[in-house]
């Protein structure tokens, strides 16, 4: 089995919070994450994927085709985006990284698995020192 | 003459528009930057000293007031911030970098100076691709 | 489950050298890493923690209880230290960088479960081109 | 077990295509990538090996002689080279990544192993955004 | 004034040599890196403008006309190519990174003046050690 | 002009103080940085030199030469060493990286300009965050 993995960018604004909380409780569970006014990070997203080596063309899949796939579902809906209220897989879901790479695997899986590869790992990272990874 | 550079990095929203245009000729100018829900970024600030060594110390300013400087008069004031909305020294400018830069210039001349050296650069990191500096 | 990974940084002076050994021998076995009057690194610590996601919160472990253990634990006593003179946990130990990611493996791993997580890996980068991992 | 990866790097040219196919097949099918004329990189290479602590001297491979069998196995016989034409290692093999993470593999496994410790993963960055890995 | 550096990629083969050298020659000269069956490099561009911030937009050049300029007149010509055979703009100059650095200044300066901008600085990462700066 | 960067690094053991103040005065001054069990850092250093292109072979220094002479005049002096007490160029001045800087450019400047070129900045990252330059 061979990974590959691609690494893809995108800006965003986000906050943490619940809106069934007010924002003492927010500010005391989620600290400066709950600013009411947003903030925002240069996120750096990691797909890898696995599968066997074709002998005829010496790979399984072409990297163009990753990158077009995360693309279309992620990078075009999440970049230049408020995640809390713009991108239609984050809703219903409280806008911590550890979620977002949640939903980003489901948004991924099936157009990934269409291509008879697995998808292995979404790794996110929100700074350069806090990173997430999750592996379904 | 020595150069130090001190690193610093804050995550803020911001939003480039103008109040007095339409959201539509904003976004003919701004491009996706103009997004009325706000985007993000993991701003670097690179804040450039001059000056001459002390013959006494081996240097002539404590990298620890340089970075105690920057944030209290720009990290705690912009780091998990909207830019346009809730930092006071971007009150009345456009939310780009290149107004960043000179908005940090001239809120760390004065501190920096009181410690008897020279300003020399605000360079700020907007992604990994696309620097602003400015020297005054 | 999901993992978590907080990068720290810690400048350290060490020396690779077992005391029963003369300096020659010292010499032959660790080479320029032996040297009496020591060296040191500025070393990278990734520490990995494992969780599933709170639905209530939408993670599992806040990253600033995460910094603060690996603060008081590790960095507050290796940082700017000597790693074979000062540093409680390395005693006993040949100073290499293996035996310290099983070092701070043991350090941080009670304050960690503490939280209910589980600690997953130490990964430390000695150099840009030589990193360890320790998985328990 | 204690995990040790050691980063090397080399550039070197390559071209992906197969000799039966016509240029425009192989256009086809591997883009810009079969350009006749070549194109080039800057590989990074992480070969990560996997052993037990030696408590006489704390570590279990010196990272002096991983160096050496990288260098004398890997680097010397592909920097600054032609894949296709000059390394013999990768003749009879399509040039992509995945195919030289594991001719580099099976080049690298005996060297490592007559050590007396465990190959575990063979990483190739190909540019910044693209990974490769295999584990045997 | 205000500065902003794009960063670009691009991946080429390349051969250091004069024509009318012989090999030996060549070796001598230029050493591993006139190997006649070429090598490549992952080339990294910074293109550094200058200009005054214009009061209305609070910018002076939108960097995605920088990125356009630059991917015409340098990416889509010497990515995945052949630096030496294919790139026209090298024509006539030794395949040296300082050259190629000459080159790509007078290609990108008229198309950046005619925006009004300044071309302030070109600067080549060749490798991660090597790097080229040219001002004109 | 032409400028050329070359990035080398070397880990060493250093303490910030002066022989004649109490322990009590220096870290007053100095702070962790004169701890008297020493620390240490991976130091990263930019060698800039300038000169113009020879039309004969495209470049005018061969970046072999200079690679060889800062591995002779620094490296091999200060690697794996001890600044205080072992490297010789560092002796007489307090072991700050600004004077380190200043060493380093006088240890490098008369041997650089026997290959007639001009030094033109001697960089030191002393961590990610921390970075002198000294222009002579």
């Amino acid at each position: 089995m061979i990974y590959i993995t691609r690494r893809e960018r995108f800006s965003a604004a986000h906050r943490m919070f619940r809106e069934d909380w007010s924002d003492e409780e927010n500010l005391k569970v989620f600290g400066k994450c709950s600013n009411p006014n947003w903030h925002g990070h240069d996120y750096v997203l990691y797909v890898t994927v696995r599968g066997e080596i074709s002998e005829e063309i010496g790979y399984y899949m072409n990297i163009t085709t990753l990158k077009e796939i995360i693309k279309e579902r992620i990078i075009d809906k999440a970049d230049h985006k408020n995640l809390n209220l713009e991108v239609g897989f984050m809703q219903g879901r409280i806008a911590t990284s550890e979620n977002l790479a949640v939903a980003i695997w489901n948004e991924l899986k099936p157009a990934i698995e269409k291509e008879g590869v697995f998808l292995h790992c979404i790794k996110i990272g929100e700074t350069e020192n806090n990173t997430i990874e999750y592996y379904g």
